[in-house]
């Protein structure tokens, strides 16, 4: 399996760099029967491109409509690979030239060069945001396969609610889940970080809800250590944390044997719905994502060739990577799930067809 | 590939319960002609196995002495799979009978029965700190190989340095590499955790130095991605950040982007050396690791009938896992490392056999 | 891995199905460096597409342009995964309503409605011989991957030669490599099967020269195991069989012993070039190819709800797979030599950079 | 997953060489439930190795013993890996160094050498028939899980047949199932055989019965090219083919498909239970096994200088593979069915729990 695919049983492999005629994925062990139109994944491909009404965002122009080349008919999967295109249509054909021989401060640019010993210079290439276009595309169908399978089987729908805690540095008193939501303290600061053409991390607390149970391995593939992974491939995340997380390591055994679970994956496996008997469980985390390194700035780098350079970086950029960021972890939440449940169908035989263990 | 693997190329499969005939691993994909001696392993094993000069380690009694069933020949690995066993010898066969019906706190014991249906409740199965000697196994292989690289093509050998920054809840004004170097504070703390039958988490801090550049993949295998799957599988680690993690959401762009590099990975990929001709930089990252769940305190539990009772567990235990963890994600690190250096020397075709790039 | 992916290291994804909106294939794993235009697979492409000049194929209008849509930069792969699409663009929309509830003879609809619960019974479907598209498009980037290396290392070209030995049950005293090359009573015979709405089948002998040496593996993935998979994976490959093949078998050890070299194939690892010093050797298999299922006489089948009809399949089919079929084996056995060659790179630490050991 | 691993989801790593400690088999991804003894497993070796029974076969003593290390709790499966091992306990230490330089005759010796420039030579390494006792361990456990699902089902177990159609170039008018079934003419010529110390190859045939239908995949997976590669896999095997094989190639389209359900594959697909109301039919294939290299004539060879010599292979050496490589056979069968199975289970949502489909 390339680097470009993630799952071993739904298995999204992606492509397409910044400036390449299409970006899109291959998502290939999806079961027959899932209803998929195109308007499901455009829903969500949406929510991630640029938008007038997110005001911290891009402006740059990116239609990014989507077309399903196959693997659906008559509206529903078919088994066979589903592949989904984005055209990259920028209207306007940007000069790139100039940063064919500049490594960027905070890009990837050097290391692109380093590995490969060539690199498409245009707008980051492969290490553009515009690669999470696929992840979308691939969790987009991940959710239509594991709500039409919950429907089916009569269970609540998973649900994925990601909010910032955090902006800018300033920690928020309520979940920041929309644009619209920003405190005035945090709407203020970004809009003077705006002003000086700079950029803005935040923190993020990601909760799955009815999840269902007997997710992940042991060892290698333990639910949480597969969503690190999904969560920390996305180019600007920093840290993961589970339940508790950093802050279990100041707690004694006793204290942290009554909260462990609340994370909702206990040796790696989900135990979400609570046999405890009491009010059920999610499982949670929070994650830690930098400011985007494109600001308007001048900035002190490099070239190729070593000599120190002063760089201003033009165009259109994030100041802030929330909201848009939000879909795309969505969607690698749900490849995870979408993966693992259909790994976890081959767990046992024992239970088959009753209702002891969760499904089969 | 099986879910008990990890890597794709330099690739480790574990296996073994707590009480099973033996614990182990097979490494398949590991170069012909790598010096390879039973003591290489056995050396990293005894880092990691019950010692008296722990002092808040488990008293048990393990061996861990291990033996090399294939793929060695004449001290040099031949290109086949090398398959290393330890057999688990605990003399007194303890009695587990008491907790067949029992699921223990912070312990898997649910999880593993709603996955599987059935499962090996002697000292937690599969979910037994003892899977980690398969790991410790694979890691001191990669690391016999990254040396071995090392040396033929006159680098610096790759090193990991592992250090506490925090134990028990109480922060070190200087970094614990051995139990023999406890501050004074901690140790008296930790005393006291272990009168009272308790335990302690602790946060880690590694660096690796003299990684080659290069490693790591862009999208999915992002070298940060694949570190954060390979230790967030290790049992009782709650959260990692790489760099400044999850502060950097607290920065501005100009602030980051003069920090950014020195996690010592761009856009997923090793960029160690410093091609800004100043000192060289590390790959650094930080561990939040939880408190043993099996402590001698009683606490309220349940039976898999949902019955409630007060659970007293005995044997030996550790108090804290440091510093026995250390050598385990060392190892998960050296993996990650050599699996990542094989697949990387396919990356280009550009500057082989060249100083232009760092290997092929 | 999906099941629509071959190749583990230069991995080759195909989708499309018959009548889907384009057929392709995503190519991940390609080193960077290579010289990569749109013509190096179309080339490839014109070679299996129906045309005018092959008497004996289908009169089905299809153009078969493709289009790269990542992974190419300045007329070089860049490392990321290359994605090629060819549309699906037959001017006249075909009515296959008819054929919603029927199972064709010799076809697999059938065992994709067991299989699915559901088809895309439009020409086929996934079954089509269109998915064949992606297989070239894998195969010719393979090739352009071994030509390159083999010109930087000043090794010969490694080719490819594929005749065919029997066609429609007569055997040909010359090697038959172009349909243009049918000796005449092949060509009167297929006229008649061709008149009488039939079809013939043919087999083919496929010789690699100048495969590098040391290709495959031991056990699993022997070079022989490997090209099995890839060839009989083609829609209407019947058998296999490598040197001398079945007729080994009636041969004692000491008559085998001096002809079995001449697979070019041992223990699984290629060893083309004569270790003995005398004329070199290639790697030699045999194929049976059946004939075509879709013929225009009335046959005998039935429907999905198990009612017995007579079917007349209208519309443009081959006679006979040969020479369409050609380039589809050639790509499928340049795959398997791409595949291989770069795991192989890491086969051995021993004779890195001299001339001891074919490669690394 | 590295090339000593067969099988996605139903995974079996083998490892072991001729002379080292021990052979043996890790398998991971069988569910957890599965009923499981070591005498599963030792009956299947005790028809591969050595038997004064079989009366064409080596006389060396082979105990193959095996001893289950690992994923297996009161007699089943726990969903953890089972790792299976047999200690090579060959008596009296033979001295091999007489052979480690020299290329033996229709040996793989040479092709080791250049692969990794370094072997172990002692009875051929890696590439020793030795190597097929993993696969048997791999097997046994394969059709334990099949046969408690038919049972589970209440569906006929899967039975796989084999028989010899020829042995040493002589066919026979029946199906020769055991060693002390073998014709007159073929006793008669195996002996003379025997006694001019040269060895003898034949041609089996497989038939798989009550195989459930819908496994394999479309394109790269189907069953058929699953099969080829495992069986081709095995040290010495030439060639395969499957139904009516390479004779299909003389048949017309009509013909043809009249017949062509009969390889109980259809499209890569099984289609064993019979849709058309009559027979059920078998997937079935024909495989040509060469005759073993090992002889005891005087052979001219190289040294690995190139030096030419006269060689005398001593020892006990298989006059022919004829009987004790069925049960390799059908284990490779078995691993094919049980991944093949387990991945299917996830081919469709459609007709789940219903008898529409044949499992899920």
């Amino acid at each position: 399996m390339g680097s470009n695919s993630f799952g071993k049983i739904f298995s999204v492999t992606t492509f397409g760099e910044s400036r390449s005629a299409a970006v899109g994925a291959v998502i290939d062990g999806c079961p027959a029967g899932i209803p998929l139109i195109k308007d499901d994944i455009q829903k969500f491909l949406n929510r991630r491109k640029p938008n007038s009404n997110y005001l911290f965002s891009t402006k740059r122009k990116e239609d990014d409509i989507c077309e399903i080349l196959s693997g659906v008919f008559e509206n529903k999967t078919i088994g066979s690979p589903i592949s989904v295109i984005v055209r990259n249509n920028e209207k306007t054909e940007k000069n790139y030239e100039n940063l064919r021989n500049i490594y960027r401060p905070g890009h990837a640019d050097y290391a692109y060069q380093i590995k490969y010993g060539f690199r498409d210079y245009r707008g980051g290439g492969r290490s553009s945001g515009r690669e999470t276009v696929g992840r979308i595309i691939g969790g987009g169908i991940a959710k239509k396969l594991l709500d039409f399978y919950s429907e089916k089987k009569n269970l609540p729908k998973i649900k994925i609610k990601i909010w910032a805690e955090e902006i800018a540095g300033i920690k928020s008193s309520i979940k920041i889940f929309e644009d619209s939501e920003l405190p005035d303290d945090i709407f203020k600061h970004l809009t003077e970080i705006k002003e000086q053409g700079d950029s803005a991390g935040c923190i993020l607390y990601c909760e799955i809800l009815n999840a269902y149970e007997g997710l992940g391995n042991p060892v290698f593939e333990k639910l949480d250590a597969l969503l690190a992974s999904a969560i920390i491939s996305i180019g600007a995340v920093k840290g993961i944390e589970f339940g508790n997380g950093f802050s279990a390591a100041a707690l004694t055994g006793k204290e942290n044997n009554l909260t462990d679970i609340s994370s909702g994956i206990s040796g790696g496996i989900s135990v979400c719905s609570n046999h405890r008997k009491s009010a059920s469980s999610s499982i949670l985390f929070r994650i830690g994502i930098k400011p985007p390194p494109s600001i308007k700035i001048v900035q002190e780098t490099y070239t190729s060739t070593g000599e120190k350079i002063n760089l201003k970086i033009d165009g259109n950029h994030d100041i802030c990577l929330f909201p848009r960021i939000i879909p795309v972890i969505e969607s690698m939440a749900y490849i995870v799930l979408a993966d693992s449940f259909l790994a976890s169908r081959n767990s046992s035989f024992i239970g088959e067809n009753s209702n002891e263990r969760p499904f089969n």
